[in-house]
């Protein structure tokens, strides 16, 4: 298998399956024991708390351990909101969020919310100046994804903040899903109130997730116990936390190193492509590396995942979350402003794995399809 | 250790920890992957399912797998009463519900639900017939927990089913965490519209739950992208899911013999105890021989658990997700009619694993603790 939906999700690393089952026998008991064995379990999450902690550099900041990046990105945004179900508020999106973003904000405007939803331009970036413009009195919330999920167009956080910071009373939300662990960030952590990560994007296991937060915030989500600060209530999952500091700190390990290779194996892949007239790369210079979305002028895009798949060759088409709707994914309609090429598209994702041999096969494969 | 907090959690049988780690290596795809390796995946999700409502003999339930009881307690119940937020409702449950129920509710009761907590008797049983008077014509949904998680008792859930039987608009939610593989119900699971699981109680791994519930209920809690119905979005942990229907189909197996297995020890602890005048047994001919709580006339239930801990066993006080709140359980009020009764309380909780060597030491030690 040549794969190449890492942004989907990753095989995880055999260290971290060992970890996993490691903790899971030495330290199975309850991390609200008040024995010494549930003692020790808690010390060891609010050590996995400060692996990311140290490894983020960050301060005044605190660590909510989740089932994954959907339910860090809900209890990010209901966590905020739930302040005022009885008086709703006002919120500034992007067209270019993950559904675990967009369709909180759906639920919310049923609420009485008001939600700006910014269109970005044909670059797929959105426009900074829109974004301040669209502030009023009643702004709570913003949520800008850092890089996209389809199409790997990164937006200027590092713009958003310098906003931001002009109306402290604005809580800023970023998903970091697709940048975080993979591009060093020209923006401050620090300065982001609610950051969603996920485990499985980075070779880590599939329910682990974390949302960094203020910890001045008071959010309210989930109810229950008083795990967690009470605001992710249910017994720990002390594994899945050990692993997740893990991945973390691996991911952020070498990052400008691992990112330059992906680069260059990025740059050999749009070289070899981009002057192929039977495909558009929906590309730009503010694009991450590690995502390269190509449409078809005459081919489906699951035509082209099957026909890639018989040469042993794995691609994504839109987002993995809803590729089993029949709803087109926004992102892809605003950047290539035809819904009818949006579904003729498909997503190529890179990795420090790739090789260059693989890159030779996929574009040879790619010449073929839909070129006659 | 000689350990006595099942109910708070258990060791993960190696078995599952082993298939836990083989799933991540074989099936680590993304289930919504449209290549083969994704459609593999997602008819393993399938199985899985099918496993659970193949052992439960299920008909016309569903299964979401969640990342524990808590998850799946408020999904259960936001997930029907979002229906109504803008015009609130009725509910009907217990003070002896788990925090992830109770505490859902008291965030209704604010959204403008009127909720009814019917009080148990001195046995700690509710009263059904009281149960029945209070629904009203609002009345959407009933909250009974099977087996209480602090004193173990068995509420008459197949009398609560008659009742519904009669107001089939009623939805009916059971959190059974601590009956569930444990003793065998004398009544229906197919009555029962939403029944609450969850894996780490029954020697599976934490992070692990499941909602049953009705196939015709739209249910609407965490919001995101199309996985597990859209009901319960974000990539699905198919090795957890996996985990959890081997965890639920291992714990049906033989239950009757390792009930009785379980209450021959449970007899036999309480046999030695019954007499003992320093100590409250707080039982009753209702209660689940796994769970045996024992109030100390004269000492504090923190204090007799580093007391027993000093001798190796390990025992909880009042329920693990509260025990560092300095609110006290709910439950041990009403049944000791005294606040400073409660604090003095331990929780005994037993398994198959349990040996009577183990019982011995532990009736030795509980003899000792403020028997002077």
């Amino acid at each position: 298998m040549i794969y190449f939906d890492y942004t989907a999700t990753t095989k995880p690393k055999k260290e971290l399956l060992d970890l996993h089952t490691r903790i899971n026998e030495e330290y199975w008991c309850n991390t609200e024991g008040m024995y010494n064995q549930g003692v020790k379990a808690h010390m060891l999450l609010d050590k996995s708390s400060n692996v990311i902690i140290d490894s983020l550099k960050l301060k005044n900041k605190k660590v909510l351990f989740t089932s994954g990046a959907t339910e860090a990105n809900n209890t990010a945004i209901y966590g905020v909101c739930s302040a005022y179900y009885n008086e709703p508020k006002h919120i500034i999106t992007t067209y270019l969020e993950h559904a675990s973003v967009l369709n909180v904000y759906k639920d919310l405007e049923k609420r009485g919310f008001k939600v700006t939803y910014l269109i970005p331009n044909k670059e797929g970036i959105i426009d900074v100046s829109k974004l301040e413009k669209s502030i009023t009195n009643d702004t709570v919330l913003i949520s800008i994804m850092w890089v996209n999920n389809i199409i790997g167009t990164i937006q200027p956080i590092n713009e958003v903040i310098n906003i931001k910071k002009k109306y402290p009373r604005i809580k800023l939300h970023v998903d970091a899903v697709q940048g975080f662990g993979k591009i060093t960030p020209n923006f401050n952590f620090n300065d982001i109130d609610l950051l969603t990560l996920s485990g499985h994007k980075l070779e880590g296991l599939k329910g682990t997730g974390a949302l960094i937060y203020n910890d001045k915030l008071h959010l309210s989500f989930i109810k229950g116990g008083h795990q967690q600060d009470g605001i992710r209530p249910g017994t720990v999952d002390l594994a899945g936390c050990v692993v997740m500091a893990k991945t973390i700190k691996l991911s952020t390990d070498n990052i400008d190193s691992k990112y330059n290779d992906v680069v260059s194996k990025y740059n050999y892949l749009v070289n070899k492509l981009e002057n192929e007239s039977h495909i558009i790369l929906n590309k730009s210079k503010y694009s991450s590396p590690y995502i390269l979305s190509i449409t078809f002028k005459k081919v489906k895009g699951e035509t082209a995942l099957h026909t890639l798949e018989k040469n042993n060759i794995i691609v994504g088409t839109g987002s993995a979350c809803n590729s089993h709707s029949k709803d087109q994914e926004p992102t892809l309609i605003y950047i290539l402003e035809d819904e009818s090429l949006a579904v003729n598209t498909i997503r190529i994702s890179l990795s420090t794995h790739t090789t260059y041999e693989e890159l030779d096969e996929l574009i040879k494969n790619i010449k073929e399809i839909g070129n006659k």
